[in-house]
């Protein structure tokens, strides 16, 4: 007798395996394997001298304060800052419009808790984030892809899709995304907005990758045009601080800004009111911006490296996209590849990748790699290209 | 038409309004009003200077090590020292069964969502943590309360509201409970262990203030008596360094504590890498247990404070508990007391409280009211009584 097992959620935690990504990056901890996969960002660019002496100063400056209890919406100067930087990208927002939250990551768990009952549908790229899918099948849903091309989803096919299946809402990464590195288009970001006022669809927009563009101009994000009040837009400090401060928000309107902040209450009442003072320390005491540009430049130099090396080893059967900017890039090989496979084989020449079908929400092929390229040297990166499209080649 | 709008949630939202407490505590933030209110530990006692030096230390020692993404389950030396913390707390736990969250919040919120669907019963003391009722709420869980005498819950109680409500688990604070400050006796912990394992009832042991007893002697934890692995214990370093840092565990057998790691992973990733290591850096650099002695005996003293204030000059028809440690007070007024209605007249008079009724999640009085010590000088302390006792003997 167990009266107290889980129920439905039985089921649930049966589906439920600890990423492909996670157990990965375990057999790829290991120094002399060059790894593609995972999506970490390059540490040795996090700025260490700059956050010890914001730590020290905003244990000098807040003294206990930082080490208080604090507000759930996040605390104030750092929501100041927020405000500021979403004006810098478009959004008009002030600080009240802003909650601080553990990474953007938080923000796909409340926004799953307010919404999501199981059998709801939620819209999404297809493939999308590991890590969202993981948030949102949480919650026991359904996933409908929506149709993309290189320029990202094709807004034109969203009224059917919305007509036929009511979806809770869209997930979107608009910029650089996760896995494929393709960027929506500014025409398309305008007319998602517009199909979202008119047919009453919520939209999350993730955006962690938008600082990171290494070529090309910056797009507005969708909320630019979110005159509706239908957008809720998340970004982080991960790729632009460190993530081990886990650090992110989001901004919505107040009305839905209200009950995910009543949510993030009960979760766990607020983000490391030190991790928060310890940001915006940094930010203000910092030419954060150059920073930023230095993280773009090298991304871009990897990206280069690995898109030159590819294109000088890999068989002509393989292509892969053409990011501008973030951390991944997606390869598409003959249709008759298996990834996993190729994954083993290429674990023992010691280069690792991260087989493309687990970023299918809902059906997918079985012949796709993503590759992340801010974690690895332009040494490296050469030499792991040299070893895959050895064995991309050998059959 | 709004096919985006939250469904159930809609509803469960209604009844959800930021706690009591948050407002009040808005109220209360001028310096002039005296505050039993609230449930912050000292900041004066937060161990500042030797979390600057542990902040440095970390940063020279981890590098950019302790900004990086890190696992789910916590940074490893964290892990270990709590691991041997348990051990001192009488509970048997490898580093591998400590999981580290967002304080022990986090924890509620995970078993929620593991344990709880609609309609589902979770047993409480009652009153309990409104935190507590406010995490579990959000599942659309039904309160069933345990009765509860001077020596906390009844287990002999248990076996008929076990078979009658067939609960998810039961949700308990042994020690120093909050809100009543009363704890849970030895023998019917170790009762709550037996009937646990022999009705397959889940317990999740909320224990923030255990390290905090100013008087008696230590009683072990629920777990200690857990041979079936029914327990999740849960607490928290909010208490003993600083709750700013938002840096809890849990302890859970492997079949749940793997069901959790999952949640805890699509929750947020990981817990701050950076807040965890100072955490670790502060606990292994310091005396930390003459800190916690030196809050011990700070609370010990403010407690005997308001006890004397209250017996000196409350009117008869006031009693209230004698907590062992811990940070709050619970007193029982007149049958015919609006507590809520005192509290709109006691912030005139520049003293406030928490009225009682928000803590039970089923039913309770209106006659009750919370008083927090661990949050203000012995001096201010006594002013607040005399002010709010000539409020309780005017009518």
């Amino acid at each position: 007798m167990s009266e107290s097992s889980p129920s439905t959620y039985a089921s649930r935690m049966a589906q439920m395996r600890p990423s492909t990504i996670r157990e990965i990056l375990k057999v790829t901890a290991q120094p002399d394997v060059i790894s593609f996969a995972g999506g970490l960002p390059a540490p040795e660019l996090f700025p260490v001298a700059e956050i010890r002496a914001a730590a020290d100063a905003v244990l000098t400056q807040y003294g206990s304060r930082a080490l208080q209890y604090s507000q759930s919406e996040g605390m104030p100067p750092l929501r100041e800052w927020i405000a500021g930087e979403m004006g810098r990208r478009g959004i008009k927002a002030e600080a009240a419009d802003v909650m601080v939250t553990n990474g953007s990551q938080q923000v796909l768990d409340l926004t799953g808790k307010l919404f999501l009952n199981p059998g709801d549908v939620v819209l999404t790229e297809n493939p999308t984030y590991l890590a969202a899918i993981q948030a949102f099948q949480t919650f026991e849903i359904r996933f409908v892809p929506v149709p993309t091309d290189g320029n990202g989803l094709i807004p034109d096919a969203l009224p059917a899709l919305i007509r036929q299946h009511r979806p809770k809402f869209l997930y979107t990464i608009p910029n650089f995304q996760n896995p494929t590195g393709i960027t929506l288009a500014a025409e398309r970001r305008a007319a998602l907005a517009r199909i979202a006022a008119e047919h009453g669809l919520v939209v999350v927009e993730d955006d962690p990758y938008g600082k990171l563009r290494y070529r090309g101009t910056d797009v507005p994000p969708v909320k630019h045009w979110d005159e509706a009040g239908r957008v809720i837009y998340v970004s982080t400090f991960s790729k632009t601080i460190a993530p081990g401060l886990r650090t992110g928000w989001l901004v919505a309107p107040p009305e839905i800004f209200n009950r995910l902040l009543i949510l993030k209450q009960a979760s766990d009442l607020h983000t490391s009111s030190f991790d928060q003072l310890v940001a915006h320390t940094y930010l203000t005491q910092n030419d954060a911006n150059a920073h930023v540009e230095k993280i773009r430049r090298a991304y871009g130099e990897r990206y280069d490296v690995l898109d030159s090396a590819l294109r000088a080893a890999m068989p002509a059967s393989y292509t892969w996209t053409k990011p501008e900017g973030g951390m991944f890039l997606w390869i598409t090989g003959p249709a008759n590849l298996d990834a996993l496979d190729l994954l083993k084989r290429a674990i023992e020449q010691k280069v690792a990748f991260v087989p493309g079908r687990d970023f299918f929400p809902a059906d997918g092929g079985r012949n796709f790699l993503r590759l992340n390229y801010s974690n690895s040297t332009p040494e490296r990166i050469r030499e792991g290209v040299t070893r895959l499209a050895a064995l991309c080649r050998e059959k």
